[in-house]
């Protein structure tokens, strides 16, 4: 691995603890309903989704440092920002989920690429945003398939998940990559 | 013209498509309302509108440059950036219209003022955001007095369209004045 | 005092013209209503409100002073987007009061926070920042038991004021905090 196992964990906690307080806005809201009390819950998710969270964002974090050397440069703030720009993200999610769903992804695609934008970090980041978006829907997609869980019918079409899910993954893989990076630049520091 | 025929494509190529995407947002939400089937659709748009938005993203841009030198620098990056600021305000409006009419409006004042706070430029982009701030408002009171559209009685203040539209033009003004400066330096990229 | 009596006066007169419009938003869409009318008011709000807001503003700005030496550089447009930030966050608070109070926190947070990251200042700004969370919405509790005005019932949940409060305040330390380096970097400007 080039992510050390302390970073991996702290990739790993982050994610964690983003995807705990994203769902809860989620559930809280009505975009989504666990409809499976078999596993124990955390707050308002099952435990597994913030365990899946937290493997993706190591999993980016790792893939990001095998794309390429990763940007020098330890910014603390930078990596702050970052993750509030995307539980930003998250919770627009969660408020816009039940307005016309045109608009609603509209936004949350171009806050994505404002994040994109912002982040920089050309081809390596581009695929860690792009791995995001395909693989977080299709886990999800799956997850409604077993029945797990479920989209309020007004954000259900894309194969039963959000037509903005790809949007909110994409700014994840980004900053995800971004971490890794910063994580790297901070042995250094 | 200041800009090339193929720059001046461009950015009716933007413009048009950018105003397709925000366009259906208002038709979807309900935010507008075509009132005459007269003329081709495309998408949710009467075939004028993204034409219209289209020569108004050019005409923008030749106007910036006959007010002065264009800055230097080529980044598309901040190009998509503007554009997708634009698109992100123009998804605001169409979640909010049905809001109460003050806060809706200060928010996308103020997302204004962000925009062309960041993207910068003096007096020649200044002059652009207001340029586009009251010929793209009147041009759409034109349309409602014609009786080819109108705006939901939440958002249709402003002599019958929205309170907000000015600010929106003003956004969009701004980044297409950026766009035609990063056009001109595109040249020697 | 370490701001001079035009500079306290420009921060005052910042700060009530803000409060004024953002508390416009709550009264306009109901986040906040006004219970007691013995006193005067202008505009929507009762008239102690905006000075209180403006007297909080230059009293930041003069602790900012006393807590280390300011950053130099005087740039305008960064005042004039700090205060476009703050007022279009509490717009955004206006109109997602009657959101779950879930997102609509965590949506005012992570912008408070991305507020922070953006204009920096280490310690003293931080201290801003957390002064202002705290006393601010301490104010507004006891405005609110002294029933001299109330928020909705959706929105009342921290001592009868909204959860997301104390995160509008810090991104208003941040941006007063700043506004006071920007008035002392102007006297040599």
């Amino acid at each position: 691995m080039r992510l050390r196992a302390a970073e991996l964990g702290i990739l790993f906690a982050v994610g964690a603890a983003g995807g705990l307080i994203g769902d809860a806005g989620h559930v809280q809201a009505g975009t989504t309903t666990y409809l499976d009390d078999a596993t124990p819950f955390i707050w308002e998710s099952a435990l597994w989704f913030p365990i899946l969270v937290g493997l993706a964002t190591a999993s980016i974090g790792e893939l990001r440092l095998r794309l390429g050397a990763p940007r020098p440069g330890f910014d603390p703030l930078l990596g702050l920002a970052g993750i509030a720009a995307v539980l930003a993200i998250y919770a627009v999610t969660a408020l816009v989920y039940d307005e016309p769903e045109g608009p609603a992804t509209t936004l949350v695609v171009m806050l994505a690429v404002l994040v994109a934008c912002w982040l920089g970090g050309g081809g390596p980041a581009l695929v860690c945003g792009i791995a995001a978006a395909l693989v977080g829907p299709l886990a999800e997609i799956v997850i409604v398939e077993l029945e797990l869980a479920e989209y309020a019918p007004s954000a259900d079409s894309l194969a039963g998940v959000a037509l903005w899910l790809p949007a909110l993954y994409f700014a994840f893989g980004y900053v995800a990559a971004r971490l890794a990076e910063l994580l790297v630049a901070r042995r250094r520091a």
